[in-house]
C-alpha cells in the first residue's frame, strides 16, 4: 500500500509513501556513476547516471522503492497485488528482472521519453532476487518534470498509461483509478451554494462542506481520490521549502495512522514518506516514528565513486526543545 | 475550524489543531502562579495554578486557545459559530468573560469535577476583550486523565455533555456529533468479509476496505468521525515518545492541506497542532510551515514567577541533513 | 419504518408508506360523522368530522395509521422507537391515549392551526388499547394544504416543529433529520459541471451524476433525504391523476424491496403506500402484493351514518391482460 | 438510461426499465414465426422463432428494446453512449446492422450458448435504420434460464462477458461495473453490529443501517449497485405472481421519479418497466403513467401468422375503485 506523487511549482518534486505492516531496513542510498550493476541477463552496467532513493540493500544491491537520477528521471514501484504478471525470459528482448526495473531504467534514461523507448524492447521477468525474497507484485510511475507515465504488466500484456495527474496508488489498474475520479465531479474546495433544491434553505454549518463525499478510508482507490483532490487543488508558494512543505502535507492526507487499517500481520503504518527535489538531487523523507524531515543531498558525495553511499532512515522522534 | 483530542496510554495527552485561513502571532505561553489575572468582573486572581498552552498575547493577557494547568486540568476552545450564545452580566453569578473562560477555570480548578462545580455558578458573558477583538463563538472541551466534558452555551442555555470519546470539533452541537457516529457502525479497521450477498464473490482488492464510507473532507462533522475512528482504533506503545508520535498521527488525519478548503478570506490551513504531555507539563506542537515537533517544558521555568514566559511558534521548516 | 409525504400541485395530497416485517389486517376505513368515539378519559365524541384512512380495526375501534378528515386535516403516525415517551394521566389536561391521537384531533380540528391549539391542552398518555396491544412509539405529522407540523413527545417534553418540507420518517428526532439535509447541499438533479479541479478533465459518463452521494439504503435518515430530494425536485402536471401518479413515484423511491432489510422477525416490506386527494376525499393506496392503485371515495358513502365503512386492503396482484 | 434484470425463482423472469426524457410509441409486439425479416445484408429470414417484447415499430419493422423468443432466449439493448463502436461491413462475416441485433439472434438461437456461437461470425455494423433514426449506442444482455452474457462492441473490439449477476445498466463497461461492486463489500441487509470500535457504544437507531453506503442516485453505476443489492438479497415466494411482483419491486428501486434527474431535453423518467415470464411467454409491463401491471400473452395469438401483433403501451393510470 503506497501513494506516489509529483508536484510542480517552480521546482519539481517526486515522492511517495510506503505503507506496510512491517518495516525492512530502509536507507537512503546514493548510487554513484561507477557502481556496477550486475544484471541477471548477464550484462553489467559499469557506468550510468547517478541515482538517489530509498532502498533495501541486500548483498550490496540497492532494491529501490523509489529513486531519482541526476538527469531528473524518477521512478517509484508500488504494490499491484494480483494484477501484476511478469514473464519468463524471452530471447529477442532485453530481459530485466522485476527488481532491476528501477535501477536499469534510471541508469540509462534521462527522460520519460527515453524510458518509453527503452520499455519497447524490455521484457520484465519474474526472476526473484533470491530464494528468500520472492518477486513483488508492482506497477510503476515514471516521471520527469514534463510528464509522467504508469507502467503495468498484467496477464493481458503491458499497459503504459499517460499519467497526467502524477499520482499512483495500488489496485485496481490505473485506467480504472482515473475513471473513478469522475464520480467525484461534484466535489469542490470552494464554499458550495445550495444545489439540492431552491425549495429549501440549507445551512452551511461548516467550512469544507463542498468536499463532502471525499472518501476518508485508506483503501487504494480512496487514497487515489484524496491525493488527487488535495494535489489538484494545492496552493503553495514558489520557494523550495514551500514546495517540500506542501508535498508532505498532501501525502499527509493519505497517511496510515496505526490501528486504522489491519494488514496481513499487523496494522499498516506509513513506514516512510519521501519527497525528492529532483533538480537539486535532495532527497527528503520522514518516517512514521519521526515527524522531522530528514534529507540527503546527492551532490554532497563524490558521484564518480564506485560504492554505495548509505544513510539509514532515522526512526525516532527528534524534538526541538525551545527551553 | 479545529479538532481537539485526548489520548490515554500509560500517559495522558491533550491537544488540538487550529485550522484558520490566517494566523495570529501564536506563542507557547507559560503562565506562572503569581501572574495576576485582572478579571473584567473586577476581581483579581493573584495566585493560581501554573498554566501552559498556546495563546495570542494581547496587552500582556494570554488569550489561550488551549492550555493545561500543573494539576492536569486541560481546556481547549473551538469555534462554535452561530450556535454559541453568551449572556450579559448577571448579579447573582460569577461573571466571566468568554475570553477568560480558560484561564479562569485553569487558575482555580484541579480536575474536571471541580470545573463542573465552578461552572454551576459561572455566567459566561459576551464582553469583548477589546474593540478590535470581538467575541469569538466557542465551545470547550475540559479534560483531565479521568474524564472529559464539553461545555456549550447556546440561546437555549448551557449544555454540559459527558465527552467520553475525548474529541471535539465544531458545529453542530456535540450531541448531534455523537449521534452521527451511529451512521458509521459498519466501518472496521479489520479486513472485512463479504456481507453484501452470499450469491456473489467480491474481491478484497486492497487493504483498508473495511473503512470504506469514512468521510475524507474537512467539514467539522467529517473530521469528528475521522478523528473518532483513528483514535478509538489507535494502537500505540506505552513510551512517552510513542504517545506523542501517535497523537500527531491521529491529528494528522484531520489536517487541512492548503487549497483543499476555501475559508472566508483565504484557504484554511492547520495553523498549528499541539499535544501536551499533561503530567510532565511538556507542550509539543507543530506548525503548518514546520513538520518538526517543537516543545516547551513548563517545569523548566520558575513557576513562582510573576511574568509570562513566551515562546513564539516556530514557523519555518527545520530539516535534518544527514550529509 | 415508514415515510409520510405531502405534495401540492393544484391539488393537495397526503400519504405515507407503512414498512413492516408483518402485516395486520389493514383496511381503508371511513369513519362517518356519528360514529361514537368512546375516549379512555370517559368522554364520548358523538358527532365529529368524517374521517377516511387506513386503520386496523379492533373491537370496532379504528386504530388509524394515517387519516384525513372532511375539512382537509391530515395526520399520520410513524414509528419513533426509543424516543417516544408518553405520560400518565394529568388532572388539569385533556388526557388522550396515544392510540386516540389521530381520531381525537381529526374529530375536532379543521386545520393545523386548530390542532396546534388543541395540543396545548392535551396530555398524550401511555394507556394501551388492550393488554395484547401495547403502546406504540410514534410521532406524528399533521398537515393541511397550508402547512405541516411534526409532534414528538419525548422524555424531555413535547416538541412541535414546523415541518415545512412535508416529510416525516422515523428516528432520529425531526430537528436532526432536518439538520442532516445540510450535508447534501452539493447534490443536484441537473447535469453537473466539473467542480473537482480545473486541472483535470472529468467525464460525465452518465446522466444523474449530480446526485451522486444521495443515500440509497432504507434506514430512516436515508429515506428522509431521498424523499426530500425527490419531492423538492418533483416535476408534475396539474391534473388530479398526474399528482396521484407522481406521489406514488416519489414514495416508490423509499419503498422496501423484500430481502433488502432484515427486521426483527422477518424482512421489512412496504406493506402499503397511500395517497389521499385531500379535497376530494379519495383515498388511493397500493400494497406490496398489488401494484395497481386502489381507491376508496369518502363521499360515496353516507357520511352521516353511525357505523364504520370498511374496505380491506387488496393484497394480490391485479393484472390487466391486453390479449 | 436503463436497467436490465433477470430473476430466477421456480420460474425465470427477464425484463428491464427504459429511462428517457421522451417517449416514442412503445408497443408490445409479438413477432410470429413467419413474419419476414429483411436484413440489410440482403438476406431474408422467412421463418424463425416467435418473439415477444417491447418495440418501436417503424415501417413495419419492430425495433425491439427488449424481447424474448419462444425458446426462452432473452435480449435487451441498453444505452452505452460513447463506448459503443460498430464496424463497417466486412466480407468474411455475417453483417448484422445494430438495430437487427435482437431480432437476428432471437430468430435463430434457442439458447445463450447458440447465441455465443452465432456471435463469433457476426459483424455488427453501424448501418442506420433510416436517415432520421441514427444508430443508437447500445450494449446487450443475452440471457436464458441457465446463464447470461453481456456483449459490448467498442473501439478496441468486442467483449463478451459472463454476466453471472444478471444485471446490466449503462456506462462504464461491464467489467468496471462488476469491479465497482467490491466497494460495497461492507453492506448487509442484516441488522449490523458495532464494528467501528469496541471503545464506544453505538446505537442502531433504525432498521436498515447495515446498508448505509448504498448509493441512491440514478447514475448508471449507482443503479447497478442498487439493483445488485436488491436482487442478490431478494426473498420471494415461488408462485408465478410472486416472482412478477418481486421483479417489479426490485426494478422499482432503480426507477426515475420525474424531476430527480435532468436529461438532455427534459427530466428523465422510467418510461416503462417490463418483466417477461420467459417460459410462459407472458410479457408484463408498467409505464410511468400507469402503475397497474399490464400483460400480453404470446401464446394467445397464432404464432404461425405472418403479421406483427401490436399492443400499444397503456399510458394512463388505471384505478380500481372499491366503492
Amino acid at each position: 500500500m503506497c501513494t506516489a506523487l509529483t508536484l510542480k511549482t517552480r521546482n519539481f518534486y517526486f515522492g511517495r509513501t510506503l505503507d506496510l505492516d512491517k518495516s525492512y531496513s530502509e536507507e537512503v542510498v546514493i548510487n554513484p556513476r561507477k557502481f556496477c550493476f550486475y544484471l541477471r541477463n548477464g550484462y553489467t552496467i559499469k557506468t550510468h547516471y547517478a541515482i538517489i532513493g530509498t532502498a533495501y540493500v541486500k548483498d550490496n544491491f540497492p532494491l529501490y522503492y523509489d529513486a531519482v537520477n541526476e538527469m531528473g528521471l524518477c521512478i517509484a514501484g508500488l504494490n499491484f497485488v494480483n494484477y501484476a504478471y511478469y514473464s519468463k525470459e524471452r530471447e529477442s528482448m532485453i530481459n530485466v528482472a522485476q527488481f532491476e526495473f528501477i535501477p536499469y531504467l534510471l541508469s540509462k534514461c534521462a527522460s520519460v521519453r527515453q524510458a518509453e523507448e527503452e520499455l519497447k524492447n524490455m521484457n520484465v521477468t519474474d526472476t526473484p532476487f533470491s530464494a528468500d525474497l520472492p518477486v513483488a507484485d508492482l506497477h510503476w510511475i515514471i516521471s520527469d518534470k514534463e510528464k509522467s507515465i504508469t507502467v503495468e504488466y498484467t496477464r493481458e500484456g503491458v499497459n503504459i498509461y499517460d499519467n497526467h495527474i502524477g499520482i499512483l496508488t495500488n489496485n485496481p489498474p490505473f485506467d480504472m483509478q482515473l475513471f473513478n475520479l469522475n464520480n467525484y465531479i461534484n466535489l469542490t474546495p470552494e464554499q458550495p451554494h445550495n444545489r439540492f433544491s431552491e425549495n429549501i434553505n440549507l445551512d452551511l454549518y461548516s467550512l469544507g462542506m463542498g468536499a463532502i463525499g471525499l472518501p476518508g478510508d485508506c483503501s487504494s482507490q480512496s487514497r487515489f481520490v484524496r491525493a488527487a483532490f488535495n494535489k489538484l487543488n494545492s496552493v503553495t508558494g514558489e520557494g523550495e521549502t514551500d514546495g517540500v512543505n506542501q508535498f508532505f502535507h498532501i501525502l499527509g492526507g493519505v497517511q496510515f495512522s496505526r490501528g486504522c487499517c489491519k494488514g496481513v500481520n499487523d496494522y499498516e503504518i506509513t513506514v516512510y514518506t519521501s519527497c525528492c527535489d529532483v533538480e537539486k538531487g535532495i532527497y527528503y523523507y520522514t518516517t512514521y516514528e519521526n515527524h522531522m524531515i530528514n534529507a540527503v543531498k546527492m551532490h554532497n558525495v563524490n558521484l564518480d565513486d564506485e560504492e554505495l553511499f548509505r544513510y539509514p532512515h532515522i526512526k525516532s522522534e527528534q524534538f526541538n526543545f525551545q527551553n
